[in-house]
């Protein structure tokens, strides 16, 4: 958790409107598509030079550029001056730190979101700073790997002819922070299946292990918080904009996307609730265990005490010889066997008072 | 709790709007019942296929549509579109892990609830999604199983001859929410009584089988709580939405069932307070149990340990014959009835003084 | 606790507006009583049917219909029509679990309040819903029972001559309100009594008495929180209506009641912290106290376990005739008393240990 | 703190406006002073009647007119009939439970408040209730005792020539409750230092002491919560008020106020929250002082057990006579040195392992 | 904690904008630096007096007058008269325990914050007041020491050539506030390193000295938070104010600097949480050890009491000769051996059943 937060800290001193990246460092290419489609054309083409996208800013076809990889901060500067964004934003956008945002300026509005899915690669939870910026014709999307969600919109781009709905930049835009919010239930249904899991091996056994699970679980739902929370604003934005780029058939879209932001938020709650929960049941369960050992040792000790006792006094050596009232035990013929049936009779009397008492 | 959070989850990956049933696998025929009534007539009937229903839109008697079983969503589509509903609406309504809203649209009104009921059958806590849309003259209703609480709303409807208030759609809409929330009423009442029940039986002894049962009102009352909060937002709505659809005769009853949402939402509070008092109840308990035993056990040992000690000293060896100052007792007349008298008025001594500090 | 809440309960499945008591069962008559005056006169009456003061609506006189026993239906059903009352606020009038609120129609506002009183019988707390309508020259109370806290209001109605500004409905209404959260106070100052006498006992010793009486104390104050949380927005909403029956020479009355529901809400509130904070003040005293029982008993047995060694030592058997070297000690002259020496010697050197340590 | 709460508690029975004392009983002369002044001449003086007071309403010279003893209710009568104070307003003056407020009336503004400070007597805390009052030309005090805060009010008349910022009435009201709130900062450095000193001591040892300490300084804290978060709203009252009593050139000392007010509260909450700390840290000191009481004498109990178990084998009385194998031991002729390096060897031996695991 | 809450105590009855420095005493000198700069011309210097930087209020040049040291209160009281600050203001700039907060008046605006930076010196965390007040073409700050983290403010006024941006004062203010709370990104760099550190090392071991540590950062995150709160409202004033000084190309900066704040309080309030969890842990590790510790040495002392039981009873003195039944394990050749036999069967039958049951 601490990790993510302190990603933005390292800007530092810079003036403000830097375009710095601030996450991981990253040696890889930066890696350019684009979607150029009109009605019923569609081009998929991968450009080398940035600038091989400057045309799309004005072709009256809609245009779907995205950049992986914002660690060349040169690059995101270039498109940035070319359709006209402001420094500001462009800080924001390699700012991997950042939280949660819509900014909104005269010819095209700017979201940024934080994108959560599982690598194809080894499976692991990533989770990576996404900004999608839209204007008339054309949006443009920064990540910070070649790996994203969007694989749906590409799809449905890709198969709907024609492309009505989708010439409208808005829609395309809301499509890519649907996939985003899309992605955000299956991660939630993961830590779902493993907040069940351990609730039922907490039911059975609190090894230490159970209290890492529950920390990270933990840590990853304040960060899924800190991803949701500012986005129930942002959606709010779009859909309460003046701004002539939302047009009013994207409301109910936009309105959908909200619901489901708060259902989004609503479960980061729950599973908070319910691992606060899991907590309390492993301090109970740790214990009941402790207890329960506890109770079971010091019984056997209470049981062999008086029995200890027992074997002490017959191990006495009051003179027998001198006085018929000293240990005249000792000397009669069941006197040995007597006390075995002594010793039985009181373990077995307590054994039995402590199984009567519930104690065992 | 983990799971009706899950539902919503499987519908990633496809286009907004796509009406695809989200909740358990069901094969049972969708059945179909309409109830249509003019002032002074009253007609029931199960009709085979969904386009049966179709006339009943434009029809000047009043309808009510009852669909139970949305697995079937091509039935859900078609009726929808016939009806002129949103695909996204559509899309709520098959969703059955969405959570309560409401929709309103030029000439429909769409109320997505939980309904929770005792099932006839096995008597089991149910709870499924129930869709309720109206519009001029006509009510339709989505739920996922034949059971409901409607009955109520449909001996009404028979018996109230003529018919005038239940000819507005908005009323009959309104019953119907309503007939939901009186429900809760009986659940509340159900879960009022465990909890006392578990109150009672935990003051006097605190098994983990109770922790078991809290953990299950926990749940229950989480999940009613995500099905109650947003009800007062719907009907709050609905008090003060704009449509002609909502007449303002029926406003006193919204009011009114707004009050009853608040006083459920209370209630729910109210469980929650008290269910976390059981658990602090139950810890208490099982840590006073414990500390009852530990006392007990320790008291025994803290008894017979000086009685041990006390033993141990005549059973030393040292030589009687080299010294009379070496252990004389043991050569006593009454030195063994001495020893006994020794033990027993230690062991008192030590019972009494426990005694007196009311540790026993 | 819980079983104010399920009084609302059983109601379910009746139409909206049905006047159907949900209290316990009550047998004894519905009393009427009427007291009726102008700025000279004053009188006094028992009336037998309910249909005597149906009248009084009418009659330029002010009047004020006390009816108690609401488990007649019928009786507030037919008052309820004379006077113009809607089915709704009737329905909320019977049902004695409903929470407090304020109605306001054309002609009459109606205020449900719960009044907690002293029973002048038992002396046990009482609580009881009891409804207040005004109109035009007249106010109608419902209570459950014949008793009240309304004696005061009587008196100065008696004595006030003339009786200029117990004229208007409203003045009445607000002074009935009044003694009803003046008898909070009441009631308030019996429960800061309790709990400090709690406080004071608990710091001296935690029997699990205490617990229940804590647990008591907390449910009085869940009861009391929610009879008076709303009662804010009731006379609130008293203040600021806009309806001609609230004259504006009651309003400096109103706010200053307002002030004083406030400060019932904050000494409930600060009560239930206090309350929260004998539970921490029981939990520790009772872990204090089993603490120190604890540490004494262990003391004890940990001065006793080095002893008996020692003893067992001397009972070892080591043949003294093969060897000088195997247990000398046994042959000294003054061994025994050694023995002794070293014994309390060990003995009193782990006391004063553990004294100077600060354990005992 | 259960006591300033039950202040306000007998007055319950009376007509609202009853100008009933309820502190507690004194008998003291009520001391009537008056400083009068204008923007070059000031005179203070002590009056006996209070109609000697009455020519300060209309006269044009400003006054300050300060009533110590509210117990004579007789006089605030009169002096509050000939000033047009509403009986409402005296009812709150005279009833010292009563929490912080502004009312607001055509010709005059009445500030209730809470003044805490130092007793020059005993150096205790004393609370006591203050009203300010304050028209054209003239500002009344109503203080419980003879003792205030206000000492540096009257210095600054005193001294200030001319007095043209006194001259108006709402800034000597500022000055008063300025010098009210300024006395907080006074109340809170010392609790502060209470606060400081006990975390230190608790650091090292926690008796049942700290224990008192810590609920009597949460009790404080409840008590100036009560007393300083309504003050905001009065004071922000103040600043809002559109009276022509408060002039424009005040509103820079009402809002530096309205921040100081804002700063007390802030310290109350933060010190709330640190005496919670205080709390955990108590139970963590007992606790962790306990367990390590426990650990020792287990310790000592856990080296000495397998010890008594080695010299009870040596205490066996197997008949070394009748076979070789028996206890050959017992024989040796180093056989008890042995048996001592033997429990030497194991006690030492745990005791170092005990040491290696840092548990001693 | 305590002490900086502490410093605003002082100055209790002064008169309303006394301008009384209430920090820790300072000696050293005042030190005035001047940075004079037109588009192209750049000049620094330090005077000597205070009154040599009167003229720079008319100059048409932007100045930037920083003082460093504001206990000599009456530098900060003729440079206040001189550029025309209310008393109030200049009371509050002094006054170092004042919470953050911004001024308005007619034709400057005065920004009070909290700087905390790492000393240069001795590394050690320093929190000081910062005032930023800004008119017409000129800048003047109030810090308390000579030290800041204004460095890279003045770096870029000297390299930016022309210097139109920063010919705005409002530009110039929001760089200062700017550095300022970039410098808390390095604060909470910096704790958020030690809490990690903290965590791994409780998660090994739970010393006292984590307990310290944990009270520490719990104060500085209380500090910190009292520090950054008001800011939000403070940044949020000087975006929203309608005064002509900020200009609206300064509007951006502002709305950036505004998310970086939030920004901050995000994080703070994350740590906290964080450091409650850490307490947790905290409590969590020290019970398990000690659970651990007395589990083993509970195992140790219940395995050797039934073994002290067994030896005990072959130390028993029954007369074998007067009996066959007495004891004849006694006299059994290898009687011994079995007793170890048993006793070793015992312990390990213990010890493996202990294993078992995963006690060990």
């Amino acid at each position: 958790m601490v990790k993510p937060i302190r990603k933005a800290l390292k800007k530092v001193g810079l003036k403000p409107g830097s375009v710095v990246y601030v996450g991981e460092h990253r040696t890889e290419d930066v890696k350019i598509d684009v979607v150029d489609y009109t009605e019923r054309e569609h081009k998929e083409k991968r450009v080398e030079r940035i600038e091989d996208c400057f045309p799309f800013k004005e072709s009256p076809t809609a245009s779907w550029i995205n950049i992986s990889g914002i660690h060349n901060a040169d690059i995101v500067e270039r498109i940035g001056s070319h359709f006209g964004i402001h420094p500001l934003v462009l800080e924001d956008i390699v700012n991997t730190g950042h939280r949660p945002k819509m900014d909104e300026a005269g010819d095209y509005i700017c979201v940024v979101l934080k994108m959560l899915y599982k690598s194809s690669g080894d499976g692991e939870l990533k989770a990576e700073q996404v900004s999608i910026l839209f204007g008339k014709n054309w949006v443009i999307t920064f990540q910070e790997t070649g790996e994203d969600v969007f694989d749906v919109v590409r799809q449905r781009i890709k198969r709907a002819v024609p492309r009505v709905r989708f010439m409208s930049s808005d829609y395309l835009a809301y499509s890519l922070v649907d996939a985003v919010v899309d992605n955000y239930f299956v991660v939630l249904e993961d830590l779902g299946e493993r907040i069940e899991t351990l609730e039922d091996s907490l039911a059975e056994n609190s090894g230490p292990a159970s209290l890492g699970t529950i920390r990270e679980l933990k840590r990853e739902l304040i960060f899924m918080r800190k991803a949701v929370w500012p986005l129930r604003e942002v959606i709010g934005g779009l859909e309460r904009t003046e701004s002539d780029l939302v047009q009013e058939a994207t409301g109910p879209y936009l309105r959908d996307l909200y619901e489901h932001t708060i259902q989004v938020i609503d479960t980061v709650e729950t599973f908070r609730d319910m691992v606060s929960g899991l907590l309390d049941l492993y301090h109970t369960g740790v214990s009941n265990r402790m207890n329960e050992i506890m109770k079971v040792l010091t019984i056997i000790a209470t049981i062999f005490i008086p029995l200890g006792f027992l074997a002490g006094v017959y191990g006495m050596n009051f003179d027998t010889s001198t006085s018929p009232f000293n240990m005249p035990e000792l000397a009669y013929r069941y006197g040995y066997l007597l006390f075995w049936s002594l010793a039985v009779l009181i373990g077995g009397g307590l054994f039995m008072f402590f199984r009567h008492k519930k104690w065992l």
